[in-house]
């Protein structure tokens, strides 16, 4: 191993970082012992680390953790929250109080694994390998928008450099030459059950780090002035820094040190005790780390009338490009960005991305840090859209659920979904995006059938709360709607009924299409068919459906283009569930494995064409 | 740029590749063109290398895809089927008929993007970086547990190396030594919408792979002579090797070679015609490759008679556990094998992986190359239990959703489901599993409330088709059941009532307890509850809800600890749907985002306790 440090530190300052460091990790174990439950072994690794950066690099306004010239702090490795919440009380910004007492506690906003209940965190961690992507999108942010002089700092695990999508955000880190970004590895060697794959192979990290573009530096973990040294050359770095520190697991515990079998354990009570003791006992020391330099308040952005695309009712418009047109018309919001996973000639956020080069963001195929930098980047205040295919937004649900739990706001959008997209075959149809998605907290899920509703959807998502979801379709539908409908977010759109009817036609996106269809066919027999279109499908339009269950005494027949389970019928049942009169719901959805085919073709295969709409509201009417 | 090739192929062999080479492009454009989409050109860039392969180093008994001693080709780059299907005809598996007149129609085996409906593809692709991983999965197998000489070639692209899951596949082959493994990445350039990130940096893929542990050989992918020596040193390596060929996309059609806005669209039908002049024409070469060394036929494994676990009833046992232990009785059977992420101390895999050493695969933090290890094993005939977080599985849900494509025979177990985990918070806690693994195409999806029934439906799940999903519990719950008890998948348990009922609880897994406590507590106000405990979610049994309507008139309480959408309480009022009678379903879930705490307070928090259920029967009885 290289030890490349100099050491610019001596005699007092040393004893104080180490004072500090020793602060750290005795409330690292008091609270975990008192809360009965944490990692405070995971925290003793990286305290050395932590009081350097605090007490010397950090530049954070701790009175005002929403100063836009602060550094960003992220514990990729969530875990160490025990240490993380001494860094709070060490610099003032909690109470010992707070810390001892409310540690993972009902209430509390000292939770297991860090949140953003906590005004210092940008972004839920706890799930591995996600810190570190969204660091990447906070640094995108500084650099390439805000350019501000802040810096990210990511405090990540050596288990968690196994998750692929680490390497997806070093890519990416290198690929846009993030200087405002680096990332500390604790590399202690010890994973939840035994060592990790790499353990002590700080040489193969380093070769690693430095294949995919981002400067290594090699660093004892626990030496104060050599991770000093580091950290100070990560910040004048022209690119991203990998800090890669050897660390002990378990570090100022000699009983723990390097021991398997205490992963996410707190010492028992007399254990804990003569460890405080050993370690000099409790401390009081304040750290006053460096300040950010001062900078201009973001001016509040114009807010230009939003023009939104026009479209001719009748006329042949994929959603999938009212989304580009919709997004690309948002585009004079400067707070609007937009991102891709390299399919933006499909998913049409190339027109955004044409129109305003500057704030569009190519994320080549690598859906979860796709999701990871939009993540970042609302962390800045930005609004950002992500597109991929619908299918492949499955890539990244581990992080849309994260986003949720971040109360992140960002903008989804999924495209070429369902059977409807044809010939390329299942792998490419979303078929459970609205399953997953609706099970998102605190989500939202669009689906338009048109490519004027789909532009005012579009619009809405910019200013709306958690993560917001749209599913496009493929192929080109005639749009339904005049130019300046409203399409408010839990609403839903009643294209044909009268006073009462014979049965009720549910869809929302291609579906409604073959409703309208099935709905003529039926009117031909005789039969009146209500037809509704959802394109709220999180959250529902409850009031429409109570409408319809009366108008047509309990008769809907509910169409998607989806698997049976969790999708739209799911919705509307769930909606309906607690109803005391009787409601008779014929699903219609995609039963069994699709293939290749014509659109049409595989919707009537499927069981969703207008045939078995027809035949489905026969058999209710 | 290195080219490390020695030529040993000369003259007339070079000729008959060469025109194996031009046969394969000029399939490959004719179908998609007839076809009127599909990938010509990224079928165009690979050519070269898939003529070498086959007609030299793919050792494979194209008469019995089932011989177990056949080599594995993995399309990793799916889209290029028409250089796939294009090899099956040369091959002889395939008619130019079948290909010419089938390619992407409804009903063809020929499907945009490869699926096991042809018998000589192991897994479907389609979704870039897994069909390497799966790759991983079949090479462990051999090497670890077949001990055949077979070896597993994945044709890679280019763009799909920016996704993480191919760097945890590197990783893994590295790690475990794969020498059976190669993977060629056809270094073409473009992706679909312009250049890709790295170009024609094949340095810096070299450096990469070098780093993740796999032996990189740098070659011209046109170079017949290069690609056959890369290969024959591959086969001969020590260790996992990656053939990086520099390719062109289109290669063969000057009109379009290296031109960017041709991925993904097939040449008209005059640029076609002349395309396929210029390259010679139609043939109709037959290419006999090398064949397998015969293999023993692989034994039947000897079926021992399976000794479950069992509990004392009241005893306090986690269902984890349970998994555990029943695993851990199923090793009796060779051909169970179980997988993990760096948590089988949570999970109790650990009880497989001590019985059983040799069948247990350690994947670390790499959920997404977990399940694709797991698709990869069964893929010769392993029955693949992996195990982790059932919040992390949602890491790999795009593999999940695949590995129904690909309709691979999986067990996936989740542990720590629901707000029940406590003191960790959110970010571990699995709330929206039961929607996401309900949506998967064909999947099975199990919660048991005890260690009995847990352990009986592990038995079943090691024989079941499909996707299986079982979700266990973190904490403690007494044994409700005695041991034997027979628990079929599609079945469900009534655990309280009489015939009829004021109302019915249902739940499964944890609430199952609190469904019993609030039966009791209304039986004291002189409410007669039902319990019923529907541990198979995914099959529902319908006739036990249809029993509770008619014997309750129609009053239900859903409870479960996961967020409200597509979960339990979907599944009971999917299947509720089409009943004309009057029902009423008052749906229990978690609303809100969880906090940390005890489980007791989060479940009563969430709004899933005994008190909440107890008002709900109230307000319906």
């Amino acid at each position: 191993m290289t030890m490349e440090a100099e050491r610019t530190l001596r005699g007092e300052e040393l004893t104080q970082l180490g004072e500090l460091a020793a602060q750290l990790r005795v409330d690292a174990i008091r609270c975990s012992t008192r809360a009965g439950s944490g990692h405070p072994t995971s925290s003793l690794s990286a305290a050395d680390l932590m009081a350097v950066l605090i007490a010397r690099h950090l530049r954070y306004d701790w009175v005002n953790a929403g100063n836009r010239a602060n550094d960003h702090l992220i514990f990729s490795k969530g875990h160490a929250s025990p240490l993380l919440y001494a860094v709070l009380r060490a610099v003032g910004a909690i109470s010992e109080q707070e810390l001892m007492e409310t540690y993972r506690q009902l209430g509390s906003r000292l939770q297991g694994h860090p949140t953003p209940a906590l005004p210092w965190v940008d972004v839920a961690t706890g799930s591995l390998g996600q810190g570190l992507p969204v660091g990447v999108g906070i640094a995108l942010a500084g650099q390439y928008l805000d350019h501000l002089p802040f810096h990210v700092w990511a405090l990540c695990g050596d288990s968690e450099m196994a998750e692929g999508s680490i390497w997806e955000a070093l890519d990416k880190a290198g690929h846009y030459g993030l200087r405002n970004l680096t990332a500390i590895v604790d590399v202690n060697r010890l994973g939840q059950r035994g060592p990790t794959e790499l353990e002590w192979d700080l040489d193969t990290y380093r070769r690693r780090v430095e294949a995919f573009g981002c400067h290594p530096i090699v660093v004892d973990g626990h030496d104060l002035a050599a991770i000093d040294d580091a950290f100070g050359r990560a910040r004048q770095a022209t690119g991203p820094t990998v800090v890669l520190a050897r660390t002990i697991k378990g570090k100022g515990v000699p009983d723990v040190e390097n021991q398997p079998g205490w992963h996410g354990k707190p010492l028992k009570h007399d254990m804990a005790e003569r460890a405080v003791q050993a370690l000099g006992g409790v401390r009081q020391i304040r750290v006053a780390g460096p300040r950010p330099e001062p900078s201009p308040p973001a001016e509040a952005p114009a807010a230009p009338p939003l023009e939104l695309p026009r479209y001719e009712k009748g006329e042949q418009v994929a959603t999938r490009n009212a989304y580009g047109d919709a997004l690309r018309a948002l585009g004079s919001r400067p707070d609007v960005v937009a991102l891709d996973g390299e399919v933006s000639d499909s998913t049409r956020a190339d027109k955004f991305g044409e129109a305003y080069p500057d704030r569009f963001f190519e994320m080549f195929i690598s859906e979860q840090q796709l999701v990871a930098a939009a993540v970042g980047l609302q962390v800045r205040g930005y609004r950002p859209f992500a597109a991929t295919f619908a299918a492949f937004l499955s890539r990244a649900y581990d992080f849309i659920r994260m986003a949720a739990i971040s109360r992140a706001d960002i903008a989804l959008s999924g495209s070429h979904a369902g059977v409807e997209i044809g010939a390329d075959g299942p792998s490419q149809m979303g078929l459970e995006d609205l399953a997953a998605l609706r099970a998102v907290q605190g989500s939202t899920v669009l689906y338009p059938s048109d490519a004027v509703s789909c532009a005012a959807l579009v619009a809405q998502m910019a200013d709306r709360k958690g993560i917001v979801y749209l599913r496009t379709t493929r192929g080109k539908y005639p749009v339904l709607y005049d130019n300046g409908d409203d399409f408010p977010i839990g609403g839903s759109k009643l294209l044909r009924g009268g006073k009462t009817d014979d049965v009720a036609l549910i869809g929302a996106g291609v579906t409604v299409h073959n409703c309208l269809a099935a709905a003529d066919e039926l009117a031909r027999e005789g039969i009146t068919a209500r037809v509704i279109d959802l394109y709220s499908v999180k959250p529902l339009d409850q009031q429409r459906l109570l409408d319809a269950v009366r108008d047509t005494g309990g008769r809907l027949v509910v169409v998607e283009d989806h698997y049976p389970e969790g999708g739209l019928g799911s919705a509307v049942l769930e909606a309906l569930a607690d109803l005391a009169g009787p409601v008779r719901v014929k699903h219609l959805a995609v039963h069994g494995l699709p293939t290749s085919g014509t659109s049409a073709q595989l919707m009537d295969q499927a069981g969703i064409g207008v045939h078995a709409i027809v035949s489905a509201a026969r058999a209710l009417a």
